[in-house]
């Protein structure tokens, strides 16, 4: 039995926990319970699930003191971030109460028997039923939000799908805790075991994605995490889905007019935003396009004022810390110019320092265009708009691509240059930062690879759908129909014979 | 230089063709002028990509006469098979055309800016955009509707991704033929070469998926194909989406009083489901679950005697009378008894003998289990229902699962019968048989590996979304947004703050 671990990033300090990695005998228990819950979620119903939602949420709000007194010295994020973030998490699951109210992310749709220029056509119904139970990995950098109590738990409860959690090794009370709020729910809820579940250990995660039960995952992590899991998943005689969220550098172009106009604030958003939360957020900002004009040199002037001032980053744990200040030398290997760099007093545990590099167009190295997890900027001077057509194609495709204009530039170039960020990215951002993301129906969070490995989003509305696949009924007798398929039911907005119906009584948000 | 060359099943005569083997070179120009044409597609806009499904789908049947004839001798399939399908090809460019206008397929999302739990949220709106050139993988089986101007085709085409279609060997003619007719199409509409453009050979159609400018992939045809161009996506730095529609054997279950009921009538309809088009359809019920009670036997003595008397199959190729062969060989070997055989004269071309062979509950070989393509039906007898829960979770997942009812089986039993089936399948057919799938808004063509790689459908309105991606702006000003995410659009349905708002203007089907 190996016993779990957590560590202190602030000192570096490892502790024993009284948790255990899971082992095969464990495993098989926890895909046996899942497998039974399924069930009763689906009993459930829509109605019933979204219920279940909002009593998750109630009670990870009622246990915010425990389960933030358990995050802060697992991760250093720090208590007001941490409190943010489980407002985020609750947030979550009561948006996908509202989806599931709606119902429309069943994507009911009704053909009903008729002629057709190929005879007579059967009557055909089709919606969006669940997976089963689905693996979800936790990311280190949000505790909550994308981890045990995270949008994809959320997501996938929604959908009827158990969950069975690998929870990440830098937060395993964090994701004990989590657990305990979410199973306390479906057991006020009359639930069964196996609704959520956790397991410990590297091992166990490959494992569990390659047990037959588990009919799809979830991660929110690095390029080599989802590799490892892809390549256990190709050990299945069935594969399964698997949407990773894996890897972004996000790129901002700040244009001469934005520069010109109000370079101090860009500093100041750009360097909150690069800093933030120890800059481990996927959707950093890591490199700025910045014209290397006279407003362009004020705004590069303030921002290495606000590094050379700022305090130490604690990072998450020693991988992240390693890796980071690996990157950074390679970045600086690479030919760019360290501005700027934060004093901060060696020896704390995993704590940083917020480093500004500068290097200048045409030419941009790759070393410079990949993601740095942690609160590292790289800023790129320009000297002619033009110059991005040649040098955005390089950066690798980000979830998020990000552009500050001003009076004047509503021009054909400006288009075009958002058409460039566009096709390589899944969010453009104007006048913004990408960081902070909203959750909300119309959300998205994805991109070409290697921002995330399929067409999916895991923030937002159809975040859902990962944990759904489609069925057909063709001339079922209406008894054996689920009740969004039959003709009398109006409560959900449907499309009839290729026609969209709303829902007649629309549930109000 | 290699020549594509031609054979006709009936005889297996081989002809060269003008055709030839696509080269590197050959397929860097295509790639260049698909990535041309993602433009000109772009900027055609919804409405005017309407058009040219409508154009399509009137020249395809302008050349009816043209393209039966070029495809009933490289197929076998007759005329009058072909004529029927060259008919839905047509009704699947006009059904995505109906697609287009109705414009729900973007999926449509704005969420304005308004305060949120965690302050301020930006406004946020979301729509899907074309993936960019994809490449189409023709299916043997169908060499129009799931080929060149299949279905693969009509949706990507619809979404705005240039085409390019690696031709199945087994009817370059038609395929060239049908590439005419869609290019005329374009043409006549003003657009470039690049919409619509075909690679020969199986080392280009690997390139082609290697190639850096194609962005997605999609498939019919067999698990070793799906594996093999998987590999090649692999070696891409950057995997692209593929979409594969693989293996499916199609479980039939008739239930007791179906086979008392109109057991003569069950025998008639699966016989012209099973041996239709030679068997080789990826819906062909391949193994049918009937009692073994005096119903079931009069059943079975009707299909035999429908066998018996049958004609020859003229399967497609000889791999594919190569594969059926040694398949109907390992049913055999399996312990099945062939019950009834077709008298064929030997030697014409590659054409075989429907044939039927039975075995019975409890014990299911693996290998009765497996698809066999071509015009053989694995007759199971079962004593109770309650053997097939044991018995279904044996069959692999397919495309489509089946179920005969008669009076009094609206039971529980039933109910958890019909369950089981859809749990394992993308389409529960009541009824009726799986073969002649609908074309139509709510058609499902999918399903659990092996009978898909991925949770898709490659019929139906929604096949339109394995060629598109989301994309979100943020706070973007309205003059650079798609006419569909500004405020005051309202032609096609979308979700406004969370509210489904239809179209203010529904267009008509």
């Amino acid at each position: 039995m190996n016993v779990v671990s957590t560590v202190d990033p602030r000192t570096g300090g490892r502790r024993p926990t009284d948790l255990i990695e899971t082992d095969d005998s464990r495993l098989a228990e926890i895909a046996d319970q899942a497998s039974r819950a399924a069930r009763w979620l689906s009993d459930l119903g829509r109605l019933g699930r979204a219920g279940l939602l909002d009593a998750i949420a109630d009670a990870l709000e009622a246990r915010r003191g425990r389960l933030i007194g358990a995050a802060d010295p697992e991760t250093g994020l720090g208590r007001p971030r941490l409190d943010q973030e489980l407002t985020r998490a609750a947030a979550q699951f009561r948006m996908f109460r509202d989806v599931l109210r709606d119902g429309g992310y069943v994507e009911a749709a009704i053909d009903h028997a008729t002629d057709t220029p190929l005879g007579r056509g059967p009557d055909v119904r089709r919606m969006l039923v669940p997976l089963g139970p689905v693996a979800v990995f936790g990311a280190s950098n949000f505790p909550f939000a994308f981890s045990v109590a995270g949008g994809d738990t959320a997501a996938a409860l929604a959908a009827g799908c158990p969950v069975v959690v690998k929870a990440h090794p830098s937060h395993p009370l964090t994701s004990h805790a989590s657990a305990g709020a979410i199973g306390a729910a479906v057991r006020d809820l009359g639930g069964p075991d196996g609704v959520i579940e956790i397991v410990y250990g590297q091992q166990a995660g490959l494992a569990l994605v390659r047990h037959p039960a588990i009919r799809g995952a979830a991660l929110t992590g690095s390029i080599g995490a989802a590799r490892a899991i892809q390549a256990a998943i190709d050990e299945r005689p069935d594969p399964i889905p698997f949407y990773g969220e894996l890897s972004s550098v996000n790129p901002l172009v700040v244009l001469p007019a934005a520069a010109a106009g109000r370079g101090d604030q860009i500093a100041e958003g750009l360097f909150a935003s690069f800093t933030g939360s120890g800059g481990q957020l996927c959707t950093k900002p890591g490199l700025a396009f910045v014209p290397a004009d006279p407003g362009g040199d004020r705004l590069v002037e303030a921002l290495r004022g606000r590094v050379a001032s700022a305090g130490g980053a604690v990072l998450l744990n020693q991988n992240v810390r390693d890796a980071f200040l690996a990157r950074a030398a390679a970045i600086e290997r690479a030919g760019a110019h360290v501005s700027a760099r934060a004093q901060v007093p060696s020896g704390d545990g995993f704590t940083v320092a917020p480093t500004l590099v500068e290097t200048s167009l045409p030419g941009l190295p790759a070393e410079l265009t990949e993601e740095c997890f942690g609160p590292l900027l790289v800023v790129v001077r320009y000297h002619e708009v033009a110059e991005l057509d040649a040098a955005l194609p390089a950066v690798p495709p980000s979830l998020t691509a990000s552009v500050h204009t001003g009076p004047g530039e509503e021009t054909a170039e400006v288009s075009r240059l958002v058409e460039l960020l566009g096709a390589r990215s899944g969010r453009v951002v104007f006048d913004g930062y990408p960081t902070g993301v909203r959750v909300s129906w119309a959300q998205h969070h994805g991109g070409p690879w290697p921002s995330t490995n399929t067409v999916h989003t895991s923030v937002g509305a159809t975040a859902i759908r990962r944990f759904l696949r489609p069925l057909a009924w063709q001339d079922a007798p209406a008894w054996i129909l689920p009740e969004e398929l039959r003709d009398e039911f109006t409560d959900i907005p449907r499309r009839v014979d290729g026609r969209f119906e709303p829902a007649v009584q629309p549930v109000r948000h």
